[in-house]
């Protein structure tokens, strides 16, 4: 028997919005949490699949979680629209604010989405991506909890703050990516844990500041960013415009919220949307397109390359499932 | 006899100042170009700084280039202003254009300045600097040639497509970086093969796609970027933002626009102004404080350290210049 089942796109959907109705989430929410994570277990994306299922009851069982909450959306500015998520999942709320997101931009060329007071536990890229199939370039990112140490330092202060970016392509899939700016995920490095695996080098440091590659100890002590110094920029830069530019948490101050409830990060969401067709003609439509060409040409893959081929075969066979996954999932939703 | 000399800080303008008018640059050219390298220059950052005028020569005989270019300002919408180099030095347009880039974003929360068509042979951090010393947050990124293959790939497609931020903090200098995409620059490969010294690994590629740790080998080759597929990543997006958004070249027009010139590229730049106090109150901009003291108190340093210690210093001594260099610039005025 092999270890995944082949479920319909709907099937998927369904089950993730029965579990988390089941477990007393709003509809609203519930719909717009199976929408996102039905899309990543069809693109292969499995860490932010229906895996993230379990998790979600430790998050709505933090004091703060709200089960009922309803984004308060807010025009700031004309460029500006705020999105409080009402301490319920981020995703109903940065889907909510999406439309004026993608309005301000088309008036103004620009346009920001400041998503506030979510529990964040989604993939950014489903959103930039949405974003570039309505012919916008998107940008996004938030900080997560102090997990990473800068670098030169020995100890966590910055978050694995993601940063995603999609492009629209003319009549193709836009180009996307999606990145931790922590070297791997966290995930990845409690799966070495688990796996009784050593990490490879530069992945963390032991409690003691030291360079260790051994996942438990980088887990209690500090992740490393990305990159060196770079990296660890970019981790600081995206603190400070999905942090305190948006009115809300850093990672340390997400982590202090928290209070050991192991919920999931919550925090701030920058989303910024550029109109491309405002500044750029046909001709640089067409140099973005001779650019990406290039880069396949010479056999290098574009980030989304490897969620678009999972994407098209779960189209053609329907979307994987691990089998025990799925036993647990229903497990959990019985009596 | 020591290398260098220490020069006032007005020597070092004017002998900038003298050399590029003397080379027939206009009066406003050289004056915001002359600035512009006196700060690297005494800020330490010496490959930005007065070693660029010899260079200035060469950049000044493409065919292309207007010594008498005058920027040309356009309010595109209430959030984007653009501003044309009229194909002179890039540094006077941007110049020109941020008293309305900080205007936008002091009204509206952000703002978009969309530089295109100059020659651009300054670093990034000096205007994102001056917009953070306005209470602004800046986000600076362009392209160049294409010297960069992507990760996965053997020939080059990417520019070295550096990204600065700056944040302001009260009563401090702001925070501040600005790096290059790419694992190393250009100049320090360069000085590499200068030195007779090999490159460390994972610098660049050999004419062949192989990885090489000779200089003259990668110059030919390609250069990689830093961070691998991350690094790669938002190399591409510089490209995408920098180049088609802004309406003006990727960096493979842009070599192509050089056309063996040798030339400093031409190319747009994209700087993005946020306004922290549009959504952030006193509490956050202390937690963003709090969360960068968090970084030094540790013994990491911010990426702004260096340039401030040679600032002081150069306040308190003189700026200091190389001698053959300070030798050559007045050699390349005589006659």
């Amino acid at each position: 028997m092999p270890d995944d089942i082949l479920l319909p796109e709907i099937e998927v959907h369904d089950l993730a919005f029965a579990f988390l109705r089941h477990h007393g989430l709003s509809a609203a929410q519930s719909e717009a949490m199976a929408r996102v994570l039905t899309r990543a277990q069809r693109d292969g994306c499995l860490s932010h699949g229906l895996q993230r299922l379990p998790g979600t009851l430790e998050t709505m069982a933090h004091p703060a979680f709200n089960r009922e909450a309803e984004p308060k959306l807010a025009r700031v500015t004309p460029a500006v629209v705020s999105v409080d998520a009402d301490h319920g999942f981020s995703i109903l709320a940065s889907s909510a604010g999406i439309p004026a997101l993608v309005d301000s931009a088309r008036r103004l060329g620009i346009g920001v989405l400041a998503g506030r007071n979510g529990f964040h536990s989604t993939a950014l890229w489903p959103q930039v991506e949405d974003i570039a199939a309505q012919g916008l370039a998107a940008l996004s990112m938030n900080p997560t909890h102090d997990w990473v140490a800068p670098a030169g330092g020995v100890r966590p202060v910055l978050g694995t703050n993601p940063l995603a970016f999609a492009w629209p392509r003319p009549g193709r899939r836009p180009y996307v990516f999606d990145f931790a700016t922590s070297a791997a995920s966290r995930a990845d490095i409690a799966l070495h844990r688990q796996q009784g695996r050593a990490l490879p080098e530069g992945w963390g440091l032991d409690p003691g500041g030291r360079p260790s590659t051994d996942p438990a100890a980088v887990l209690d002590g500090a992740m490393l960013p990305f990159g060196g110094h770079k990296g660890s920029a970019l981790a600081t830069m995206i603190e400070l415009l999905a942090g305190p530019f948006l009115g809300d948490r850093t990672s340390r101050q997400s982590a202090a919220f928290d209070a050991g409830h192991r919920a999931a990060p919550c925090h701030g969401e920058l989303i910024l949307a550029f109109d491309p067709g405002l500044l750029g003609g046909p001709e640089h439509h067409a140099a973005a397109e001779e650019m990406l060409d290039a880069i396949t040409d010479q056999g290098a893959r574009l980030p989304g390359a490897r969620r678009h081929a999972a994407r098209d075969k779960a189209g053609r066979e329907g979307i994987p499932v691990s089998r025990a996954l799925h036993r647990r999932i229903l497990a959990m939703m019985a009596g």
